[in-house]
């Protein structure tokens, strides 16, 4: 199984900057740890701060993996483009995020890529995305 | 680990009424299954259609379980009762559906009770549960 | 034919209080009237001033009846619980108000349930009961 | 007992087209219909397509009929001159919808004229006026 | 003069949960306090959780009680049940709240009862209790 | 100087019904009181109910009239067209309205016509348009 | 007859400062030319760029005027304090602007004042005062 | 190939007023030309100021045609009439506009006729005509 | 225990207009009786019609008082000067109203000073001031 | 006459995904099938996921085209920086759209860059290109 | 050149009251610092907490100054008085603000008197009055 | 003191276009000039059209500078993005326009990263800017 984990904008400083609220850990890092608790899977990633390059990404993804783990970050809230790249492919894609959205500011509470995704996946920090690929997990079987 | 799984109004439903969209499987039977998989854990349940007794049963399980998962159903969107009883707790609260809400009519696009809990798990049918009891397993070790 | 006629919240105060506004009738008094008049229906009846009630009423109905008459009164606008109640079961159920909704102030212009109902009569005091149960009529023949 | 059907825009169509949504009966088949049913009542019908001319049927209306059944169609939600002239005169004046207005589109969810009308019948396709014609009935003893 | 106190939801948790926004008294020890203050009059108390159960306290307090004070927590901001109990009996009912709810979140700040109330006071914690009871005292002679 | 008054919806009930409110005289009667005020001036009327006709009625008085009184009631709030029609003659129009409209209910506090007229005199009974006549006589000194 | 102008802020700008759009004449000027236009009329003219002192001038003014024309200017739109003045007086208050206030920026669209004036001239440079002078006079007779 | 070009309110104007805007071409002499450029075509042509006869235009229309032109001018955004005409027939419709709608004021952003047509041509003056019909031609083949 | 009560625009007016609503005494006689009745403190008062004098106000109690009665009146719902005001002090501010401005019209259900407030009492009429005086004798002990 | 093409994002997906409802056709289909039509005319083509590629292709189109046709797709909705861009160049730009984005979704009902677009063509598939390249060839005589 | 510094209300307190937040100079102090700073100016100060104060100040200054430096305070959110003010005068101003009022309450994100001001410094503590000067004397040469 | 200039869409045009509105210089040339001015600073700049790419020079900038000078444009309105990449590095950020913001159209009303931002310089062409680069110079004494 071949799951594409999909990261925007700002994401890419993850253990870098602000470690008191997103701890120590980069990304890379994590990525590590997922492929180790998920050895049978094929994990792949992939970051871009720039809208246009996320919607590549999702394109470039349609038939080539059987799940998308998508944090599309800031972008969640204003992207049309990519809730389109979205409706246009046929992989499913899980919306996750780091942080509880519908608990923060009032302009994230907003996912216009919501409505293409087969669910959402928000608040429980990098657990979000081990549960996503829990998901397409247990939806192998 | 003892955790309590709490199902809101028109939940007792499941797998006797809409069965094309929600499935064939009655809460119990889901139920039975999350027990068998996660063995290691206590899980506990209680359903109701009554706003209120919600809020009693999330008074009660104070001290005595160490996580909930939350699927309010209905009241998710109309309820600051249930929001304010989980701010007067200190079990942490995982919020449910079974359907991704965001995807939905937009008067389920607003959670009222998010603000107070951990983070949220929506539109995995029955594996919302079980993803959610996967992040309280987690946070164990 | 068995219809069951569902009164919401305050609407057991019937006859009892603000009979300027609403007559001296008792909600008992009018069903005994209806039931005169529809001698060769089955009329049943049930009210509760509390929203998980009436659910469990709408839900317990499923199967048993061939129409409810449904007066949600103040959850009319407040409530989706009884909206996901009525669309969950196969009976059609009728939206009545003894006053014009419409009519009144801003927060009572809108009904979440209306959307799952077969219609709506509103405005005409006991009578919209009497009006709802000759749709009933209507339909059987 | 006169009572007056008054038709808005579009309704001049009934049975003719869209049949699989409205039926294969034109209105003036209804009104036969209805006219048999109450035979001991005086039913007359105006139609028109014109905002104003539905301001001057119900303008002419009065002190000529016991009662008004009014179907304003889309002038519903956009007519203050037909609230207007219902407040202006003194025959009593039934609102009724073929369709459940409040289950459609959002625009279609406010209705102007609703305050200046007796009572609202919406959702029970021809029989929304057999009902109201009922209403009148049942006034008259 | 008799008065009954009646608190909505979550506020059984007083001194129990949140000391140290709310205090270490329960609510038994505030009304014994108030009882002692207020010896000349009757002071009886009931809570609930449950929305219709609120409506049902205030419906049978009508031609018992000289005074209410109310609580309604959360269903201040939710409930037009409770408003139309409120309207349906003639006894004068104060609003209360421990905290200023027009100090807090935004969903706070609209009170859907306070159109059938007498007044409101909120902001002064157990205190609101006491000056709605010296409202009540002062009205007496 | 030729004064063309058009009245729109309803205004040719002045006089005729809710005579409690807008007083016995019809507009014909006004009219009378105005020629004869306004001797040395051309007093036109026209009225209708139908939105079309006062488009029509306002663009045929392009290079026939001097000024236009315009009381559109209530198309005032609702029509384009009318406000359309003013902004493609040349002759000034001043509005005017019986009753004050800011005062009355919200749906009348706005004017899409007013944009396109001179200006507005609103709220002094049939004087309104004695005014809007004294506004011409002025300018024409 | 005696009539006192109140004119609100800004207003004494009048003739000094854009007088492209406004003219050349102070209101002083204008004044004087209305004192000999209706010299059967006795005259007075207030104006403050204060708020409250506009509300002191209409307290003021209360059982020494047969009417009041108030330009409340900028406040119109934002003060209750001044519309809480004219309510609480018995002197008819109309209100004017020298441009049509319903033609401007969107915030000037609205008057709070309006509810209790008994109406509205608007648009007519200073000619808005002289039609107001000519309503009193008219009432006068 | 049959084509009715329908034009609403003010358009009848064209060539006659506001010419340095719209230009010196009566909507006939544009007809003219259109005629001869689509010699192929019969094209044909209403106007009216009135609503509800733009619906009787288009009920009308249905089986006659095999397209419409419709530029509904100011009630394109306030009909919902035409609307419901549009989708009562099986002709397609397609909506023009001289001036670019979507580039002018707030209130001309909304189309209510948009839905129900198969696409909008806005912007282009008399070209916008032209376009459509060169739409039609396009589908012929 | 000092305590100053500051009064808003129009309270100046209390007993001697408007005196079917507010009752015949002026604030000096409600002041008088306040004084008698709490002996032990120290009342001192001020009123302006004029937003910033009520800034002086507030800004010169600090220091001298050991707190504030607040009836801000018509500028409850339009002063973010008063409320900064309050804000920049260390004296305890209650605000207090007459009337249940919750129960009013919707231009006075915000309250724009209440988040720097301790509390809101609101509808008693004069009691409204005895209460929040009751209130800081209570908070002395 | 020079003509370019731009084609916003997702857009480059024509043809190979959601067939059934954009047809099979590629846009370098669809362009060489433009560029045999308009033989007469050089057509240029870009496309970019982008918004800001998009930006770079508006600027250096100015002064080496003769016309613009922009499909900006999701950024016709949420891009203020491609408006800006098409208002910073002089050459004329038309906004296309393959569905008709005012039936659609309420997210796509608004154009952030009609307002400097010369006019919008929407709903017409791959004839909104052709229909706008035709407008710039009538401009061209 | 001479430039005039006006503080609207609760600014008089700088350096008084929640020094922690503002600093403990006075505004007086910061204005001496100002004056050495820039020399070769002519620098003025006025302060209100009175609205129609402000205008009063701004309107002396025509003629009079070369430069306004306006920090309205909590009136540049409600004065649309200030604002005319600031339109009448032909003394450019310019709008400072001590902290960074979009980044603040929402209440405080809306600058009416914006639109009137050649720009807007906000967010810079004193630095911003001093930034504003700097601005006039890089216009001076 | 090390300072980076960022200008985001459409920026790289000054001096180019539109030269009547933003003047002749182009931003580099202005940037020159600024050189100059501060020659004790070291100045840099970068620019870019894509949104993303803005995020990644605010990225890269940490730890690199004393200071940025951002003038977003367009993105300033749309771009959350932008505003979490200013709130994830430690550089203190200063927001500048060329032109007023809050004095232009709606949309531009809004600034999402301002609550990142220590302030905010808008209107003063070119010279906002410099006075952006004055803040960081005054700050560094």
């Amino acid at each position: 199984m071949k799951i594409l984990l999909i990261n925007g904008p700002n994401l890419n400083l993850l253990g870098k900057r602000e470690i008191n609220i997103y701890g120590k850990q980069t990304f890379e890092e994590i990525l590590d740890g997922l492929k180790k608790q998920f050895s049978a899977m094929e994990l792949s990633f992939q970051q871009s701060n720039i809208e246009g390059e996320l919607v590549n990404y999702i394109q470039a993804a349609d038939g080539q993996y059987d799940g998308i783990v998508l944090n599309a970050a800031a972008y969640t809230h204003t992207s049309i483009a990519i809730a389109d790249a979205i409706a246009a492919i046929s992989v499913p894609v899980v919306e996750v995020h780091l942080s509880n959205i519908m608990a923060r500011e009032a302009e994230r509470h907003t996912s216009l890529i919501a409505k293409n995704c087969v669910g959402c996946i928000s608040g429980f920090g990098f657990l979000s995305y081990q549960l996503a690929i829990q998901y397409f997990e247990s939806t192998k079987i």
